[in-house]
């Protein structure tokens, strides 16, 4: 059951056999339906996901009861609500699926507790924070700079699952623009 | 010169003295003057910076020619075009002095090549990257939860010194606001 996961640290680290054995036994596997809310906000993140099939979002709910979709991520990627994962905190932002998905959970503790053993570990996850922190900082520098066209462009471009999988309210409350928008934005393309 | 650098990663590390020698070697020591560039947008960024004294800020230009600084850092704080510096590419941003600083720089070659020579090193900065990405993360959640009002009370909460070290302009940038809306916040309070 943890196969895929397997081959994708297998792929991405030098870690043994025998050490992979062992990390892989602190995943445990979670069967979701679709549209399952995994982390309300305010509440404390105490998973983070690997997902082996389906897809996570991570949103906010503005003040005007809007959604913003901050993050979204799909097979072969990890997903959590990161600040408070990290620090241990009320979470800012909702997880949810969008799709009914397969996902490997680790808690915190293990999570800090493979870290502290395994010194690959640490740094297959390192790696992975440079990912998510590049990710982060040039999904909200696109936000600031570029126009509604130009980042509905440029996500078509760069992420077509997007436009593929999520709904079109969902879609366009991560391009930041209301459904009305991105059907003339459709169109116009 | 190094003397602050050496406190700071003493505090924060387990790296031995002599490590800590070799380490400090590679960080240049590098004068500035006020609201001098130090990178352009579309030129790849080749340095991370320790700042001993001053600050930097990190901003984007937007469409319509309006600024908006993403990140300021102060004394004891690392600065850099984060997915400019990790991916070698084109930065979106700029990196700016705000006051006549004192920066110890050390370039993208020579940080690797100490991530992969000290595993200490490596562990310290995937808890500075850590916080870098959960300060990112919360920035921009803040940016779409809260309204120009909540912002400012917050800012001012939080990080105090934003208002009293970056100008009108700067400030009112970091928050998104004009200058207009930033002084009618100001007399609200």
């Amino acid at each position: 059951m943890h196969e895929q996961f397997r081959q994708y640290l297998a792929q991405r680290t030098t870690i043994s056999e025998k050490e992979l054995d062992y990390i892989l036994t602190h995943f445990e596997l979670k069967h979701t339906t679709k549209n399952e809310i995994l982390l309300s906000a305010n509440k404390t993140c105490k998973h983070l996901y690997f997902i082996q099939k389906g897809c996570l979002r991570i949103f906010c709910i503005q003040d005007d009861g809007q959604e913003w979709t901050r993050f979204v991520a799909f097979e072969n990627e990890f997903a959590t609500s990161m600040p408070s994962f990290i620090n241990q905190e009320p979470s800012m932002a909702y997880i949810q699926t969008i799709e009914p998905s397969e996902l490997l959970a680790v808690t915190y503790n293990d999570f800090y507790k493979l870290i502290d053993r395994f010194p690959e570990w640490e740094r297959f996850y390192r790696v992975l924070l440079e990912h998510a922190y590049v990710k982060s900082v040039k999904r909200i520098e696109e936000f600031i700079t570029m126009d509604a066209w130009q980042m509905y462009n440029t996500t078509l471009r760069n992420c077509p699952k997007l436009s593929q999988r999520l709904s079109n309210k969902q879609y366009a409350s991560y391009l930041g623009i209301s459904q009305e928008t991105l059907s003339r934005l459709k169109s116009r393309r």
